[in-house]
């Protein structure tokens, strides 16, 4: 049968992989409630269309730091990609490039900086978790700038890893077969079986809980990379970001891993867009699964989506392919939403092609 | 067993039709969340019945564009109805005359304008889709104008074909014993297999994308018929709509056919009739299926509605009785409304007849 | 299994009942929305329970219409009663005045005004359909003012039948055995089986669709009773039923079996009190199936309610004993949450012991 | 399968224990709307989390009337629980006192106040239900004092037991081996069976309906010991509470199970709190599940929170065992919480850390 949309490749994967990796991947923290919400939130935002625009020519092309791709929708890092497919990390890397946009890589990927690098060419960032051994982060974010690596996501959401229940009671651990590429040789590369989620303890171990704003400021003193700050979810956090120096930041809730009941990105977003006031861009992730969803964040401010578990679905379903289909899905359901909105380039997306519920008096009012 | 309410033609209509018709009659586009909507949000808007008024004498007669109908219930144009039943489109023309009400034919019917007005008197509406090739356009418009069509309701919902997956699924084309009727000679009669719907192919390749408020004036200078702008939902495009010498408005959302996530049409009714101002008609499409929506329509300022799925279904049960019985149908539940609200003609039904969510203070406040 | 709650008489009715017989008595209107509703607005309205205040003692007595009740639970005018039990409406009114509450008694009772008078002593109201033959009207008020009942409960919202499908389906119709005794050798006793809802063909045939404010006021010169209006909606209606002389007003939609899509009683309740600024007193019907719902019908003004579902379940199920043991039910839940309110009178029971949607600020922020 | 949250042992107790006891101990009052309604509160209440905040160090102690304990999170009192386990409230008693928390025990304890205090060290409430044999109460006080019992928690929202209706099906009474310990030898302490629930029988007989705000002055002249007053929910009773000279306020609707549609005691949380403008502190308890309903409560303004139904589920589970990893889960959980807000000790926890639908202007809106 036909794949026609995103969302069907999370059935297909939940079949082909082995249940510890499928729930690792699919899973929320808690009571996974922030999990349905970064999908039910979209739902609650309508187009308000315009009409007898021509519509003949849609350039979805943008700008991201400076680097030019052929659309707001890039790839998020999502750790140990072969588990999914034995291309893992490559496969995604060669279908971001064929898209024309960007791959962020994990810190826990499964392939290396300069494995990754070694697919081609192609616009990719890497998003940086901080160890507690200060040396490990600061070679590994310069093998990245030397691999070719445009931006640092910074992860600033995980100073202790999210209840994930099904990760505990599965005592998720990386399988032996594979190693978190970035850190092999350092004795931080396998992950030891532990009483509850393998991940959880790894993090306990090696993740720095005392990372703040402060050593933000020293990761500009190591790179030149421009940071991205992932994981606000405030106004107030916006605003420290511009002045710690960030060139971007991601809206993001880690896809609902982290912790429960912090609201949907797409109901976020709009706060942390206000308190930039455009001084830097803002981007989000967070169940992006249609070209309706990365319509609807952009009309809210942000300048570009990220997707997380689609491309490791698809990944699981059909390696390199299963990345390239989802992400021309993606573009050609987001050029539709545009042609049929009225908009033709991603500047006439507008506040006002959308009404949310917190509007007031509502756009429909206002005549 | 007996046929008490419109929605059960649905049913019966899944049942008789091969699973490509149904699909494509009965889909929405993409997840299928407005098509939903255009029912929820009637279920949202309640009544304010007046009591002890004499309503031995209702009359539900109006006239729509200088035109008398027996009621503001009119018929939508769907495309293809000899899939539904061998009769199609004569079956609805005979049915919407011998109700005394008005049925408007789409472009890409299955019988030729000629041939509907051949079935006998009745006023008929003609819809139209904008071609690239305006020869087309052209000669077409005029055929309807010489058949004794009465209007033009231009389609401005559609420079692409909205994602109706079962059609891509089901790889949808009008199947071969049955043809286009007005482009028949044309070359434009026959709809191709496609890798997908083959509606959607066919779209791509013979509608208009450029067509914009221009192509209204155009449209103007080739003929007199009055046009009717099918598709607001905004009331920024009622004002435009009015400039460019738009007849009326129909507010559309395709039966949430195109873009998936614009609000129901109920909900997007009241800011475009406050927008026009009373300058030219407003009438709805979208999700009415009883008599209490009608009222509903009518009281937020709708001057008529059209049904469109309730005639392909009651069509594909029952052929032109069908269409008959689901018309008698909507005719009593209205009439019956209008008695238990205590209005005995259109003009009596008033916004203070009902109320909404937006209401605010509400009405039942307002002491 | 022991009966703990008014509802549980629902199923065991359905159990014991012919179809069309129990479809009749449960069946609301098309799609029953407010059917749902009815119930699930007084789910939407919380309590503010008042603490450490002496119960000892708690006073439901109240007086309605200048008549003494043991609680402000009454009996509800439900037709047709002996399709239920061979008791019909004499359990009833029995069951009544053993809780010592009022019974109304309808119109198309299967048992006459005389024969329930003869049931013994009880304070019993009756409920009037009006009739185009009005001699018929005035003999009937005559014949239940001679029987000793106390006042008129004048039903304004079924100019027509509402369109409850099921019985249209079943083509409903009372039992050749059972006769609308108080028309009995009027040729009115009995009804006709028909193409549709045998019920809604007769009161097509008999019942006055010219009802208006203007009849209220001739009712007035055939009785001295009391007239109370059934069926008020609206705070414009309820200030009209003052200015024409209504002795009190019952918040009704029949118990949802007229117009679909009217609110919920509970949810109009407070518009009529306001409007009628406690000059006659206001009741409400529909939706009562517990303790708490009767505290708050009465935290928003009403003066009692009457319950009508619950009467003719139980009666199915237990004749006799089953009314007894739904008003004693209800009057003992209904007991339980004064105390548990904090309230030891009827008095004692105010708007700020109940909170609801519509209140803002709410009683809460009120600090 | 391993346990990884507090709602599990639900699940393991209804196979574990009789269903008599079962369903005492779930159940809430009639339609248990409350009871569904205590949990769903909690998930409208969203985290606003702060980020880049050195979390490496979380102190989650406190002080509760002046006694040091380890974490926000008590034991409520819950009658009866040998029925759970043999242990009972011994087996409670040591799993508080080990996770260096308080232990409230229940007037209907199955272990006397002398029982309890003797399994050792720990700091312990008595939760007093008001005889009217006041000679009971008053002993019964000066036992508890003299075992070393800390404060006294006053449930006021008992003069009646509220309905459950499985106690009433089940005619629910106490296991005859049973006794309720601290009226052995009074003739209080075993239940007779009754035609319904035999405890509301028994409250019917014992419990002082009278009770009111004089007799909680009058506890004050038989003891010294802090009075909490538990089951307020409103801010105009808080008001008294101060006056009365309590030294404490529980929100709590008796975990839904004495009058149903009260608010859930999250959303009363915030009225009480700022009613008592800090002079007295004010805790919760009904539907605690999660680390994040207790960081929820604690950022409205609770000074912590009581756990009722988990604590006599896992003793069913698990005895001792249960109870102690019950109150470690919620331990680990409300740290986790803390530390992906941002938050070090309590006191950091603010009320912009979260967001409610009733803030307007929504905090995302303060820019
Ligand atoms: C399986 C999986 C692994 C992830 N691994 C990482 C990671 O290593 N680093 C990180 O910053 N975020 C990680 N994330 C979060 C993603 O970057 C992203 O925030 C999230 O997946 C977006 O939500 P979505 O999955 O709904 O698209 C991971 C998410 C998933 C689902
Ligand atoms: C099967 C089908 C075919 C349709 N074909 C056309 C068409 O050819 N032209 C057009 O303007 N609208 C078309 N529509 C949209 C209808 O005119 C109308 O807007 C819609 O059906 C109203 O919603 P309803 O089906 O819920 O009543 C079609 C709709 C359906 C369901
Ligand atoms: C089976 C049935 C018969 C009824 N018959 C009458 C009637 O004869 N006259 C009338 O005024 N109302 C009639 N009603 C409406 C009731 O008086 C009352 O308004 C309604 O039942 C209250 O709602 P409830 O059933 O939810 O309690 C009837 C209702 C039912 C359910
Ligand atoms: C089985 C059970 C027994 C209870 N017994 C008492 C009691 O004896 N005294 C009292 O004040 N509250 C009693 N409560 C109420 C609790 O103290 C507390 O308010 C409630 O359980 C908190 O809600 P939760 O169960 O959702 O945590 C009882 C609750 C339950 C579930």
């Amino acid at each position: 049968m036909e794949i026609t949309n995103v969302t069907e490749y999370d059935a297909i994967a939940k079949q082909k992989l082995p249940k510890m990796v499928y729930d690792y991947y699919a899973s929320g923290a808690e009571d996974q409630w922030t999990l349905q919400e970064n999908r039910n939130a979209f739902a609650r935002i309508l187009f308000r269309p315009r009409i007898l625009i021509d519509v003949s020519k849609i350039d979805m092309t943008t700008t991201v730091l400076g680097f030019k791709i052929s659309m707001p929708i890039m790839v998020a890092p999502t750790a140990m990609q072969k588990m999914a497919h034995p291309d893992g990390e490559y496969a995604t890397a060669r279908a971001a490039s064929a898209a024309g946009t960007i791959m962020t890589l994990s810190s826990w990927a499964t392939s290396s900086v300069e494995e990754v690098a070694s697919t081609g060419p192609g616009i990719r960032f890497f998003q940086l978790y901080v160890y507690k051994n200060r040396n490990v982060v600061e070679q590994l974010v310069r093998r990245a700038e030397r691999a070719g690596f445009k931006a640092i996501a910074l992860t600033v959401d995980t100073p202790r890893l999210g209840r994930r229940e099904s990760d505990i009671k599965n005592r998720f651990t990386l399988p032996p077969n594979l190693t978190l590429k970035n850190f092999e040789g350092l004795d931080l590369g396998k992950m030891d079986e532990a009483n509850d989620s393998g991940l959880a303890s790894y993090v306990a171990g090696q993740i720095d809980r005392t990372l703040s704003w402060k050593d933000v400021q020293w990761l500009q003193t190591i790179t030149k990379l421009p940071i991205l700050v992932k994981g606000v979810l405030t106004g107030e956090d916006a605003r420290i970001a511009i002045q710690a120096g960030a060139a971007g930041i991601i809206v993001s809730n880690h896809g609902a891993r982290q912790l429960d009941y912090v609201p949907a990105t797409i109901s976020a977003l709009e706060e942390v867009v206000k308190a930039t006031q455009g001084r830097i861009p803002v981007f989000l992730d967070g169940g992006v699964r249609r070209g309706t969803d990365v319509f609807k964040a952009l009309a809210l401010g942000a300048s570009g989506i990220f997707i997380g578990r689609p491309v490791v679905f698809s990944l699981a379903a059909e390696g390199e392919a299963g990345v390239r289909k989802v992400l021309q899905m993606l573009r050609d359901e987001f050029e539709l939403t545009m042609a049929l909105s009225g908009c033709r380039s991603l500047k006439e997306i507008s506040r006002n092609h959308i009404t949310t519920e917190w509007d007031t008096p509502r756009p429909s009012a206002r005549l």
